[in-house]
């Protein structure tokens, strides 16, 4: 699912710093072993600090890397710029000086309800969709999502990094008046050969998860959207 | 900008129905001039019907090819799962027994302002972002966004098709309480080398977007994000 241009930034690389959520298994396949046998990779998830003072040496070991004259690729998995750390590493280059290129991917929120059959929109009935992240329970004091007002909003809803708390968010989604009867779907391993999907509605979902044993990572999506 | 995946189901086509929106220009570059020629390619943007007749010959010509035994690749610009059709197509193979694959693709929604180095969430301040046509302005009795539950949801808006109505929806997001002064960025002609953006707040927006000439294909984004 890498672009043609992704590709193409680590066929160009010296270095390519990686981390467990991206597809370094693959590397070989995407650009060849002998292109791979070329180049340092660095696997920054394996990087023995805390989660901030790692993150701190990823932009570090870029940096350091671009200014010994070398081409730096970091491959990410997940979408970085959609609650993840993306910017914040293209900030470090731009504060170093270092000229940088965003490779933009395809975004899970999206592309896994269409790779199973879930548009996210319904032409002439649903012309908004929210993605949000699900982390934090909705009783979570430290929780940034009025789920209320996106009850309200009457567009689809897709929520990432949601699994654990699915009952407690389908529960706050109809308590602010969202419809129990709404369509609803979740995908696990969205695009994978494992590709694991239920269909139910914003009543069930949580019951139909938990039965069909879906774990992380895994999108759901709430709506009227005719793919449900 | 196309995924491998991609790529390798158009190299695997025998047929390839494409459109104006798709990188038909680009086919050459994608898969090579001698498997190109080894394909029909059908420019369905030119059948010289009216667009819903359009639609239905579109779907009639990948069943009837699909029937006739060959691989049927359907090459779509834009996201055909955001405000697009890709699901009517797909329902119409699923009418007529075809098993269809869907490639996801990088939507524009998203990768746009990533590669313009607008992150669409923000850690710790912004855990949400809508994704909304502005195909018809707020006032439009048509109209299906409730622009007023938008501004109160507190996210990030990403708008796309919105460019001919930016001032009236930016006055309706005020209106309902979006701070004036919460930072926006409009960019047309995302990820490729004519890429222009603006920065601006919700309420320069408009203004901003018409002295830099921003004309369609754009996406604007209005939220408290980092790169903005």
């Amino acid at each position: 699912m890498i672009t043609l241009r992704g590709a193409h930034a680590l066929r160009d690389a010296d270095v390519i710093l990686t981390d467990h959520l991206g597809p370094t298994g693959q590397l070989a396949q995407i650009i060849g072993e002998e292109a791979v046998a070329d180049k340092e990779i660095i696997d920054v998830s394996k990087l023995p600090y805390g989660r901030q003072v790692a993150q701190e040496e990823t932009n570090r070991l870029m940096v350091e890397h671009a200014r010994a004259g070398r081409r730096v690729a970091r491959l990410k998995g997940g979408d970085p710029f959609v609650f993840g750390r993306g910017f914040e590493e293209v900030q470090a280059c731009a504060a170093a000086g270092i000229a940088c290129e965003v490779v933009p991917g395809v975004t899970s929120a999206v592309s896994v309800p269409a790779a199973a059959g879930v548009p996210v929109t319904n032409r002439g009935v649903v012309h908004a969709f929210t993605v949000v992240s699900g982390h934090l329970a909705p009783e979570n004091p430290g929780s940034l999502v009025d789920w209320g007002a996106l009850a309200r909003l009457g567009g689809t809803i897709v929520v990432i990094m949601g699994v654990r708390h699915v009952a407690a968010i389908t529960a706050a989604l109809m308590a602010a008046g969202l419809a129990p009867e709404t369509p609803a779907a979740a995908i696990q391993d969205g695009t994978t050969s494992g590709q694991v999907s239920v269909r139910a509605t914003a009543a069930t979902l949580a019951e139909a998860m938990a039965e069909a044993r879906i774990t992380s990572p895994a999108v759901y999506v709430i709506g009227d959207v005719a793919g449900l």
